[in-house]
């Protein structure tokens, strides 16, 4: 089977898409799925999607391995899912108050995710996130949260980069930072707080900040944590916006026995479909019921009730179990891809996630060139953040891909000289 | 025509709703969309929308005077727009990047609002105004932003109420409140806040406060806004999201010849669909490109498709004159009923927009009572926030709600004992 580039006839739509993104839109795009870091050989604009493929609007097909950083859990263009949604559409998606599927989707999941009693809906992983800061500083009467530095949790004022364009000095003022799996530096992260001041520790399952190998969170830090929180009196803000659904369909701490008391879902929880939710232990019900939480699209019925169809087709298929395998294919093959050319590098992540970064590449020099590389020849991946597989990902997919990236590797050896 | 109550046989289903929802979700409700403080009498749960109707979960119809609180422009389920959607969505809605709708979309809002020369996407209302005021922080390098007591902007650290549960005194410390349309308090705030530390103004295009009379922007208050923000070097943010599209398709302190910076929308924008969108002028286009602004599903392809469609269709149909025009004939209704039954009320705001209040009603307790009477003669309407037509609300629908409103008012002066 070929391994050789994709004939590529043009470019043109993407880049006259682009010139004229440029006059209406600040920098021509914004945000994680701008390609301005990534290179040229990177589309800025998509036609379609259909399972684990998408395809550029100059008709170059992907296989993608991004999965829109997230919320294709289930392949793009679900037809059951998209038909759940526009059927429950048709009847009128927003109305005066919400439909039966809010209530349905939320016994599911109050059933479903392991600490959770309750739950609130919201649209972006920012808003699941910070409800939970909201809701843990309305139960505790603290003000301090604790966050591992260089963890994202989303755009708010407590989780922004201090540095970042905007931001005040009074927006983190709150916010203290220790080191993910350090329970030394979280200790003095609480010194520094004041222990009868900390509201909560926010912390994401593993640890999957960009820019670094990803790390599985150590059992004895989780557990730490949750000592922590019972001794002062704060609450564990699991942030499962990235990971959730695709590690543990109950929560990705029950794996080490770690519960949080609020827990912020989003991405995949509707298959695409713009869904966040923050669900809560007991204890922080009436805490929940006193903040001010609401949003224009909030009570929509229509991602209600595609979600209720991707965590049913995520069971009914074994999904979770079907994107690790898959996940594991490529990190081996990746492995022994890179163990051929002479090259090395790492491959971390759980298998659902999974991250290649090049060793001895302090500017993510080679890992950039490997992933234009790979976009080059027909996959999308990226090169300093996770990846996500999704149940679409089957075998001969990732065998698919992995003859593309091995393609890609061979031409980053010979750029480099190595060997 | 009969005036009576709708045979109500049984309110079984929205009881039974509320009772599953008291237990996993807080207080059964949350949000705008909560009828805890609306009374009995209103439903909860709904079943379905169809251009100026919704029907609950029990079967009930109501005339709907909220228009789901801003978002349904062109009535419930318009066809043309969900087709639009449905169009999109099956292509893939989130992709790892946008497609040509955004583009399109871009280039018509800055086509179609005065003010603006770039766009940038979002999901809530809140995000619009708040990456707004991050915009004007990243370009002034000023921290204070000014604000209009009682005016709603979100529920973002910086425009969340300073007593709201969970809130930090940090997160209000630059924010510095005035008096919507009194030029002397807005002096007030700027020597308070330091001439040379303002970022900027937000402010709502007329005073749409809860609790109270609407009240239109006094010209010379808005030219004060203006002049106000150029002297210290401060940006107006215009809070559109109520508004947008429902006054002016330019913006909605066009018809005042006051442009602001900076302009946020959202509701409207795509007829239910979640889009926000923050608006600038050219000289915020380099601050806004610096600032970090993401989230999952902020670029996803079908409600753009659904807002381009929204547009047109409103454009093509003089949709904002058919508002204004029912609108006006429900004002003109409301206030003969009133003088007939010997009320003192009050009919205010924008005809699109209208509210009605009594008299001598300092613990809303009459206008509860009315509203109730609505609810249970077939009309949804809200107490104490102001209303929103669509283009869905022609002539006969408002004279149907009227039947309704004066039966409703009838019963409210017997039970007052007024004359």
């Amino acid at each position: 089977m070929s391994t050789a580039p994709q004939t590529l006839p043009s470019r043109a739509n993407d880049a006259a898409y682009r010139e004229r993104a440029r006059r209406v839109i600040p920098n021509g795009m914004y945000g994680h799925l701008s390609t301005a870091r990534l290179g040229d050989d990177y589309p800025q604009f998509f036609a379609r999607g259909e399972g684990a493929r998408v395809w550029d609007v100059d008709g170059r097909e992907f296989i993608d391995l991004m999965c829109t950083f997230g919320p294709i859990l289930l392949g793009h263009a679900h037809h059951e899912v998209d038909a759940a949604y526009a059927a429950t559409a048709a009847r009128g998606d927003v109305l005066n108050g919400p439909g039966p599927e809010m209530v349905e989707l939320a016994e599911r999941l109050v059933d479903q995710v392991a600490h959770a009693d309750w739950v609130m809906f919201a649209k972006n992983g920012t808003d699941a996130t910070t409800l939970g800061v909201i809701v843990a500083r309305a139960q505790t009467g603290h003000r301090k949260v604790l966050v591992a530095r260089g963890s994202y949790h989303g755009i708010a004022a407590w989780s922004a980069r201090p540095e970042a364009a905007g931001m005040t000095p009074e927006d983190h003022a709150n916010t203290v930072f220790f080191e993910y799996n350090d329970l030394a530096s979280l200790e003095a992260a609480v010194a520094q707080a004041g222990e009868e001041d900390i509201a909560a520790i926010v912390c994401t399952p593993h640890r999957h900040d960009v820019f670094r190998d990803q790390e599985d969170v150590d059992p004895a830090f989780a557990r730490g944590v949750r000592a922590t929180c019972d001794r002062v009196g704060a609450a564990i803000v699991l942030d499962d916006v990235r990971c959730g659904l695709r590690i543990d369909p109950r929560g990705s701490w029950e794996r080490v026995g770690v519960r949080p008391d609020l827990s912020a879902w989003s991405k995949s929880l509707a298959n695409g479909y713009p869904l966040a939710a923050l669900m809560g232990a007991e204890p922080f019900r009436e805490a929940a019921g006193r903040i001010t939480a609401t949003g224009s699209f909030w009570l929509a019925g229509a991602p209600f009730a595609a979600a209720l169809t991707t965590l049913r087709v995520l069971d009914e298929s074994d999904g979770i179990e079907t994107m690790r395998a898959s996940g594991r294919r490529l990190q081996e093959g990746l492995a022994a891809q890179a163990a051929g050319h002479g090259l090395q590098l790492s491959v971390t992540g759980p298998p659902q996630m999974p991250l290649l970064l090049f060793a001895d590449d302090p500017e993510f020099e080679k890992t950039r060139a490997w992933a234009q590389a790979c976009a080059r020849h027909g996959v999308y991946l990226h090169p300093i953040h996770n990846w996500f597989l999704s149940t679409a990902h089957d075998e001969a997919t990732i065998d698919a891909a992995l003859e593309r990236t091995d393609e890609a590797l061979r031409e980053v050896r010979e750029a480099l000289g190595a060997d």
